[in-house]
């Protein structure tokens, strides 16, 4: 049995340091920290392992999006899965608008009548969605073709502006295919929604592209998984582990949410194991953390250790 | 101020009894449970009020199936939004399989063995998904021709063997508009992966049934919500709600996530203020709770006010 | 294998009977609760049975004091362990003074210039506090030469008004051992404070009534244990159960504190069988819910099923 | 407004850099970091201000016992309150034992045969309590003098082995008043029950102490609070601040207990200002983590900013 070993902060210590303090700690949230690192390393360095990360909950207006598209950009990710929210508010941010630091205690009758919008601490002035709304009628023609999500996102991807930073733009970029099961639950649906309320049509089927990722996971000699909340984006994930001939091997999972009321958002990546979505050898942990919190840290010492 | 008047639990008690009770101590998660039920009695009973129920989690695995198919049947619910793993369930159950009461903490690699899925502490057996199998390639003639997700579910009710309880064939013979924009990320969406897989097409579109519910909402004189967990349900209900006239005016979220991390699921019920979502006179509020603990102490208190 | 019957709710139901559909149904927080309700009935039935119940957090602000007090004057429990805050406000209550149904998101600073204290959405006077000093100031040569707590309590209950609902009359009435370690740390404290400034002494001990507990659970064929919530009250009893010759072979847990962070007062019972605390046959439940919630349904079920 | 600058990671990144990103970023959890660094550095370097560290949950075994001795050893910190486990969990390694890295999904019956005591994943082996035994018994006669519960921890920590990294020994040698209001709930209370077993004596008296922690908030120019997890050191802490004139003016807490279920662990710091214990005007955070993961972290940046 391995010693915990008290964590010991030094001055001028690095992200790195930190979390090697942490694995010679090796307990509680603080050990789990450090095997996230590991486990990510792993499957970054696995040359035969497709990484899919799943990613929910407020993450571009919670400031997570610059590290994710730094995973996409040296593509420590393979297949990237996530919200209509979070692809919405990457595209109001793309087209110049910002997120803002507000108050989670907020009046919100007031905000409403600023034309501000609230998720939790973090603002976005309503007149954002005026800029999408043009967007879309000016883009709809070269998006109604698309005959799946995957496709759509990356027809998206590549009308964003280029040089901003954004998680569409990367993966039209870098060819990380780009999945959103219930992208019409978002306000992208709603513009696409507005386009077909004039009368237009578009050509996205709902089950088109399940081909595609459950190809990738079905080819894939190995498979990770990297969960940053739950939700459909982890869901879908899991659900094509079960087509991946050794389901996946190596898992991450940060979340909030308790595994006790039993919706999978929650549920521990042991769970997988029973569907075959988690082999059972996998190299996996559940860090129970805010990932706002967690996710730099982890990513932080990660940087150190890739190249 | 109203004193906080300490509950008393007396032999023979009535649910409704014991939930009058709660209100009269007013405070703490027994105050919330209380004013759910009220707020829940004054949006059913509300003539105009259209009833929006979203459902997030296992529920049918968690044992939740014939209170909401209850709700159903008595109308009061207008519209219900759920995941396609519910509905899945939901299918598995009409087909004739069941689920049984197992253990969170098993061997899951022996489940997997034994070919058995777990869903916290409740199972099921791999091979309903055999019966699934055969359903739809039997259906799949019925089924590839609806437009949109709404119309697929009500035709997929139809064909669920009559007589069995089931949210699926409820909503269709309710008429009931339900509602399940992630429906690929389920095991129904892979059955009807295996029917592409195969060559054949459906013309189900990702956008379409927008329309619809935000029609339902626009033309609602009232709105009321009620949330069972969180997901792309609420989320799916709560876009809907910015095009409704008053936005809902009633509101029931019932759900173990956290605000702090700032995604929709934990959001409480105020947050949609700001968003235009929620009126700001509203009648809501959040509970703090494992749905399959408080759902049935509110919906028993219900029963005896309605009617 | 048990099979998930669904949850059915009928009108006019008694909460014994939602229980029994609860059982029936088995598993996530509904099974939970069921099972409960078995094992406390199973502790309160076995005639040589030393039942312990721990309670924390904010229980009589919370308007739970009177389902205690019953289980107490029916000698459901043998031996009662609170904290200072909890008797600090049942002496509040018993000194005629009341709680308040408030407010959580109130303005902390209105309320401390109208002199009311919040507990979430409680509220207390706090001119209560100079009733308790006024109290003290008159009874304290009767305190003074208690050498325990337990003692201390026991001549506390015996000096509040009689006929008032009360937990520390209670024990006192019925001779039902009361501990409370840290008895400093509430409001009781600083009036014994305010005696001791004023130049006079206190013999209470602060290791004596370890004694009595350790007595207790050595003499106990057997021994169950009632947690609502964690923190000192769950810890002392815990401690106790390491000297009873059995450990506790029944357990029933409700807290909303989560395991993962390590602490006790959200470990596990199961945690406990390492330790000795807990018989490894032992029959015990983890209830996660608020305990205003969770402790009504049931008890609510509990009186039914007792004579 | 400022803007929502999302955190970037880079190579070599020193914590202290990644928290001024989060800071930049502002929002959910990693705005709440930033925020409480600021806090503990402003009431550190505030000459006039006493800072109180109340520290519950099992943070020995969870290694955090060396951060908490370099903030004592630099005092940091001037008043320490903590709960009797992470004292004997203290001793325990003061004495040459240590804590090991363990599975928090042990076989707990497995684990109790072999003599190893489970915190969530981290082990302590049973042995390491007859050292403690000898200990009390040799020391006993030094101890049992002490009048309140501060001093006999002050006399605890003279009799710890010198060079040994340890919370009570660092208490003593720097003269940092250390407080633990339910001593005898935990392995040292059982030790000197074991004393009191033999027919010895020992004059702690509980309520002696509370006169030395309201005279450090009664005569302090400011307070800051500074809370890992909850229980009775918060509260002990808490209660003091209501005899400080200007309560405290700066607060940083940290812990995974949710505000609903009301009890003090979980409330929120705002809270505490009806109660007079925190001033209108303070600055304070609450952190929503895990100890082990937010210490550090927020520590790291510390240690750079101080001197």
């Amino acid at each position: 049995m391995k010693i915990v070993n008290p964590v010991r902060v030094r001055k001028g210590m690095k992200v790195a340091d930190l979390v090697s303090e942490m694995a010679a700690s090796g307990v509680m949230g603080a050990g789990k920290i450090a095997k996230a690192v590991d486990i990510m390393e792993a499957m970054i360095r696995d040359k035969g392992c497709k990484v899919f990360l799943g990613m929910a909950g407020a993450m571009v207006p919670g400031g997570m999006k610059e590290i994710v598209i730094d995973m996409l950009r040296h593509h420590y990710v393979d297949v990237f899965v996530t919200t209509g929210a979070n692809l919405t508010h990457d595209m109001v941010e793309a087209l110049g608008h910002s997120h803002y630091q507000g108050d989670a205690h907020a009046d919100d009758e007031a905000l409403n009548k600023k034309g501000i919008v609230r998720m939790y601490d973090s603002y976005m002035p309503n007149k954002a969605y005026e800029d999408l709304e043009d967007f879309f009628e000016k883009h709809f023609p070269e998006l109604q073709r698309a005959s799946d999500v995957r496709e759509f996102l990356w027809k998206l991807g590549s009308l964003v502006p280029k040089g901003k930073d954004s998680l569409l733009r990367t993966c039209y970029e870098e060819k990380i295919p780009i999945f959103c099961p219930a992208i019409s639950d978002s306000g992208i649906g709603l513009m696409i929604w507005g386009q077909l309320a004039k009368g237009k049509k578009i050509d996205v089927g709902m089950f088109n592209d399940l081909k595609e990722i459950l190809d990738i996971a079905w080819t894939a000699k190995q498979a990770g998984v990297i969960y940053l909340g739950g939700g459909v984006p982890k869901n879908y994930i899991q659900q094509s582990m079960q087509f991946s001939p050794k389901a996946s091997i190596y898992g991450v999972q940060i979340t909030m949410d308790r595994p006790e009321p039993g919706g999978s958002s929650g549920a521990l990546l042991k769970e997988g194991i029973s569907w075959g979505k988690m082999h059972p050898n996998a190299h996996f942990v559940d860090v129970v953390s805010d990932v706002t919190i967690a996710l730099p840290l982890i990513y932080g010492a990660l940087k150190d250790r890739l190249k």
